[in-house]
């Protein structure tokens, strides 16, 4: 769920950041006719993610790249295993290399920590979702990361859902209020979601018409109270400050799902080599 | 030591990523004439970086934005601090919040892990530096960060800098002739490191004329003899693997500089948020 | 309902387009002191749209422009009516006068016909709603001005709706296989839309959980079962070469949303022009 | 006669457009192994124009295309016919549809109103020719649909002619003081022309050294004068709400040229549809 | 005769391009709150051009600018004369310097070289015209120095001007097919130029309708011949390896253009330097 | 040593700027089916550059182009050599052929020139070096001419060099105050210059730990008593003014490098046609 275009427009705006003027070391220490060959692998127990990111930096600097995958994204990859091979020129592989693994060192470090967290609240009815907490430019390759990594995507931007807080209540002068201006308005295929912070908000929110309620830094006792009040009429969304040591006990409250900031904005790269082997 | 321009333009690509077609809930919801007042503080104790990228971010949305600032890059700020103030059109500075924080969270979260770092070795003769890992896309803001942070930049792309290791030695022959390939070719002002497994190779290297040496994942033992050979002829960077807990033994084998990617590669987003007022 | 920075982006590429290397003539034939003062005025009766990107178009080329706003975006304004005022450098006014028309002549063109539309189905329960069949590059601001006009927006793009197909649910076996599909990945506030060719299939997709159904070409009969089927569990689409002629009577099936291509496709422009006094 | 380049720069950001982050409806219900086969054909009696802007469409989107043509731009069609066969991966292909398909329903709607209005002045000494109101981003595009519907084209834009109207006149004292500045500066191979409301000034311009003269909202006596007055000398354009009704009596007046806005500006799409056969 | 969007576009791009991620020195070594004055003048003889290219740059650069424009594109100085004042942060300045000297120093070498050929010529009636060699990237900025420099410009790119040479018409047949071919289809105020290195081609030309006939390498009799023959019906271009030294003899035929490569591709850049003030 | 994605990159821009909306004059003449073979072959003395680029600008236009290379960059070619064959089809060829041939004129006339100035320092120590006087926009490529021309580079921009002049002097207090700022922050591959004016400059900047020493304008003389102060500790650049007269008795100075600015700044484009075999 990414579109290919654009994971191409920023995986090149990335080889040229990288760049600049050029590849000095690749360009004065390398002979040109030199060939190279790479086998990327996974130096910790990953869920990999980014490997088309990575083959199209190895590709866009190469024009004559031969690679083989050998995983795929989602797969969850024990240390050791070998995610691809790629072979080319050994200036351009070298010049694309550093680009190439940043993609799917970040990319895969959020796969497996969405993996974790999704892991701990295996068994219940609530799915783990992400958040528009994302590094700047790299929206949609994290939500792609975060799909594979087994949670759920939440809005992707401010034009595919709304999203109802405090300051649009108090302006608007209720929850009610507000869901019917954004009902008249909102695109045919866009839901409204309220953000609730006491349990009779929670109460309005469903009598307005809310299409996805949030229960934002609730207590485990309200979240509770709000699942037997909605009683399944509309999903509810628990936010806030959710840890691996909180998400359990909230999703044990029969909440829908659970938005985590930390999968997109926390998650340490995870660590995938090459190794290389080059011919002069 | 960061380029207005590429800042502008990397904000400017941000807000356009997260709006897509149209903020469809501040649109809807905020009435037009609506002002907002936002003062942005510090949920964690912290080193802020990025407040020029979260000023430009709600500037570039608010056609007329005031605003006042209460810190600078790379204070060091106990939670709560109070780092800036915005008013404005509120529909303005909604569509930019999200935005916003996002750039000072991950640049703050950036500054804060290297000051970390940095503080484990201090009164050592040791600097830390940062690398090539960085988030593509934001190369620039990020080396921005770990120098407001307290830390040295490295190379900041392919460009600037060569950087000799085991494949181009192989490649070449040697590290004499590697070195010797490349200072006929180096831009002036641009210095030839030579990365080294071993210290014999330390050896070869201090004797063809390389700049910088590195010891790529060298035992202790091993830097400080490299450190005695090289009796501070050229500086050595210590790099492979440096972790909070390792960081203090390396620094004191008298090793110059010590390179950590996790300071940009695995930060965690610092809480920086927002206490907004609202006037319809 | 539509971003800002997007906007001045599509209208600061027009510009270019239309100046190429510059505006030979005013450059050569207007002294570079001379300053002209434009009355846009209407020269039909209208709904108005794109006054924002028309200013936009004035202001980028003009830089001590001045301008006073007659009308806003939605009025319905009378032949003759008087829309704004702009005065300034005369060479760049000329410069910026046929991209600022362009715009706001197109757009009004869409609202005028939207409303047209919309008139026809006043009093019934049916809203009108615009398609994917837009001018390519200028998706955002004709969804705007379809907004304006008085009708819903449909989905803005790919990533912000399922629509379910007729090869969607041959490729997946059944509607129910779809939905289930479908309902399984979809980002949290993003609804699901199941296109119906026959009332047998809108059983189907409403027990499958549809969010919205669409009734594709279905005869008015059809329709009428359909809303008795549905009975308003969710909302019904009605689409397919709908014109100003069959509108109506498909909005007294009590289908709650007809979607209309020609508003966006095939509106012609309307005719706004200037009334210019240039100064020497 | 439309530039490669830049036709594909246009259709690739038309394809980002509305794809977004991605296409969510053929990502998550479209097997990655299916295939497609589409047929393009119309649905409407047309000239066909802007197949090389639907087959690059299909083409950025789907790598391995295969695509065989049935039609070529210029081209009348009878309702029915087919334009182009492409097959390929079937989510690929519905990804690019809509986009692929509006480039050529709204460039054959350019180039089949073009060839109706060209229809009515055949077998007079009167040629078509297109104006400068044109969709913002498309001009290219659209003025090449005008040329393959048979009419000619005006200024490309504003740096390839100088057209001298009344504010210009005004501004320089005459229309040989105009033209006389213009011709100082004029690049070598642009011609002149000057706008007229009057005969009389049709005699001061020929006088003058234009190139060409616009008649601007003539009567048709006027336009008879006119002719009879420059008798060949330089040619004459017709000017100003110009309709299919109104159209046949001016070719008659013996003018050469006849400017219609609503070609570009107001033309409806075509309906041209996809028969698409796809296989899990 | 330059777009202002386009010259700011070309502008910022360079700014960048000599920035990279950020100017070290200026960052580095200047203190934040230094100011600066720079007086910039003009170290030899010169026609300058390009002042709005060189103030824009510190302009962008530098948000609180002061200047003073002590000279106009065109004006002849004399080494030593005072082109302009910028005053503004000493570290913005010092950025900006380079890049906007680059502009001006390039520019007004092509002015200069310009104004030095026209001056070989005065007294005849033969103009001075440019070509389409420009530097990549410059074509606008050039053709506009060439203006100010005091020649005339020829195409300004393959969309203004038809221009037939002998493969053109090898492949016709004949210049009176390829000038009929070029008549019936090119835009109406774009004129047709016939390139002839024989004088019997320029006959044929003529009688073809060729609006414009170019003397490719023709000897100075041939001219004569040409010019003697065509009597001032169209006008003549003399083109082909002119230098300073044949110059004279070539315009003394009677051609009405002569246009040299060598003003836009082969002009020194002339000196223009800053006298810097700053203060800490 | 020119990054391949950054020269593919200005080239399309480049193709673009020339071609506009259309070549005019290809589309309308030239039969689409049309077959050409170009020969691509020095008419001057040169030493090459910019065949990359060259062809490039061809097959980015002409997609099944077929390219023989007959020479390399940095090739020293007598006049009349042949550079290159290219064949395809002939309105592709003929639209790209000015923007190829521009790009390989300008870049041959630097190498050209480059190897001119290197030329007459033969046998001495010192080596040519550029500056970041080029021309907007073509940074890169120049810096590469400069390369094969047999020079070294200096900065390639702002970025990866410090250069320490008498401003930043005055402002820090003294050159140590200066180096030592630098040195503090420096990124860790990047060397600090000095520009000193006077010996004793040149003595102080030693002490500071300057890693390269500038010698600007200086005397012959004075340039003779800072070698013999130096004693080869760090590398000495002769700078200011330097002509093709002047730069022996430098040379023989003893310094390391002399920066000349008319080899990017003022070389002529040489000559370089085609011979074109076009078959309709």
């Amino acid at each position: 769920m990414l579109d290919r275009l654009l994971m191409e427009a920023v995986v090149e705006a990335a080889l040229r950041e990288d760049a600049g003027t050029c590849d000095l070391t690749s360009e004065i220490v390398i002979p040109a006719q030199a060939t190279a060959r790479f086998i990327v692998n996974s130096r910790n127990d990953i869920v990999v993610a980014g490997i088309d990111a990575m083959i199209y930096a190895f590709r866009r600097r190469c024009a004559d790249l031969r690679s083989e995958l050998l995983a795929a994204d989602g797969d969850s990859l024990a240390r050791g295993s070998r995610i691809a091979i790629v072979e080319g020129r050994a200036r351009d592989l070298l010049t694309a290399e550093r680009t190439a693994l940043n993609f799917i060192q970040h990319l895969s470090g959020i796969a497996t920590l969405t993996a974790t967290y999704v892991e701990r609240i295996k068994g219940t009815k609530a799915a783990l979702v992400d958040t528009r907490k994302t590094t700047p430019g790299l929206r949609a390759l994290e939500k792609h990361a975060v799909s594979v990594g087994g949670a759920r995507n939440h809005r992707l931007g401010l034009d595919d859902g709304i999203m109802i807080k405090d300051n649009h209540i108090s302006v608007c002068g209720s929850i009610a209020a507000a869901v019917a201006v954004a009902r008249a308005k909102v695109p045919l295929l866009t839901k409204i979601e309220v953000e609730c912070d006491r349990v009779e908000q929670v109460e309005e929110a469903l009598a307005a018409g809310a299409d996805v309620i949030m229960l934002d830094n609730m207590a485990l006792d309200d979240m509770r109270r709000a699942v037997a009040l909605v009683a399944g009429k509309v999903p509810l969304e628990a936010s806030g400050g959710v840890t691996l040591e909180t998400i359990r006990a909230i999703a044990e409250t029969g909440v829908d799902f659970i938005s985590v900031s930390r999968i997109t904005q926390s998650a340490p790269a995870v660590d995938i080599g090459l190794d290389a082997e080059i011919r002069g």
